[in-house]
């Protein structure tokens, strides 16, 4: 049996729990049958971990528009190599982030203009968008106050002032759709995951339900 | 005496002397009391270094749009941190390529679309144009020719093929204005060399002719 692939995104302000979410998800997943592709953007190629190092040294901090164009040669070839390949063979693909951290972050954080970001994050992403995008909402105090109590130490992005993240979650907020749904990041895990899950199941009931197959 | 900027770019296909020309080109300059700051692309940062290890590693071909978001990263950086603040000091800039390579071999070359190219190779200039763009016109035989004599290692742009680099060729020989002059890159490297030197004089008497000063 055939089947179409699935692009699940979670999306999110920093400390969120999104790639906390991600083991247990797939472990679900997998315990329906599915086994997905698991991803994490910037990374997940050599060009993409390369770019990740440029991008995430605290010691080193880059321009906006460098910051810019590194996660997007990070998607471009993400895309390419790994996600457009795995949906085109009916996989699943379970990203941490996506085209939207790039609006999120760089356009509306940034203040990078769309007319810059949106044709070269559509080409980007190889025209590509999630099927389902979980965005995990959380205030910055919150997600400021987990990484310090769980003792990260802060990498540029996490080190920028609140009213970049306030524009960050601000950008989230505002996205709806069929295919978006908004969670509470503020849940306990167990409660988010429990949450999460249910988004997905619900969202293709074939593939995860209880009555699948 | 404080004098305005003056950026000064080489462009050409691979093979057609622009590297070699650097060095003196920028001894001329300094023989007329001006040192210039020497840059090239992808490079001069370290997140440009970066860039231009994973773009130039010949066993690690990227994608097209990698490719041009890697350059463009590489870019954006220079800019930011060492071309602006230099033409605002009222310094002489000579780079080795910049937007018009983005033109030439991502957009004409490898097809990725105007509207993708244009505004990010803009906004990664931060809007920067060259004072004098100085094209070194040369088939592809001859620069893969020369780089052959010449022992190169061939990274992923000189392995193309001769098809791409054709339609390089033909991106640069369309290039006409104020600010760009052709010169024919078959001439022998210490002729090139005075032809290039007598466009950068001719176009700025005041910074570098006889009467300088």
């Amino acid at each position: 049996m055939s089947r179409r692939g699935l692009f699940v995104v979670l999306e999110g302000p920093e400390g969120s729990g999104k790639s906390t979410l991600t083991a247990p998800l797939a472990d679900r997943m997998r315990a329906c049958g599915v086994d997905p592709v698991v991803v994490r953007e910037p990374g997940g190629t050599r060009a993409g971990e390369i770019a990740r190092k440029a991008l995430l040294d605290p010691d080193h901090p880059v321009s906006p528009l460098t910051e810019l164009f590194l996660y997007l040669a990070a998607r471009a070839e993400l895309v390419s190599t790994v996600i457009a390949p795995a949906l085109a063979a009916g996989r699943v693909v379970l990203s941490d982030r996506f085209t939207l951290s790039t609006d999120a972050y760089q356009m509306t954080g940034r203040g990078i203009p769309p007319e810059v970001v949106k044709p070269a994050n559509h080409a980007a992403a190889g025209g590509l968008e999630p099927d389902l995008t979980l965005i995990l909402d959380l205030p910055p105090e919150v997600g400021r106050a987990r990484q310090v109590a769980a003792g990260k130490r802060l990498d540029r992005l996490d080190a920028e002032s609140m009213e970049f993240h306030r524009r960050v979650l601000g950008h989230y907020l505002a996205v709806q759709g069929d295919r978006v749904r908004h969670l509470d990041g503020c849940l306990p895990p167990d409660r988010l995951l429990q949450a999460v899950w249910a988004a997905i199941v619900a969202f293709d009931p074939e593939r995860f339900g209880p009555a699948r197959g």
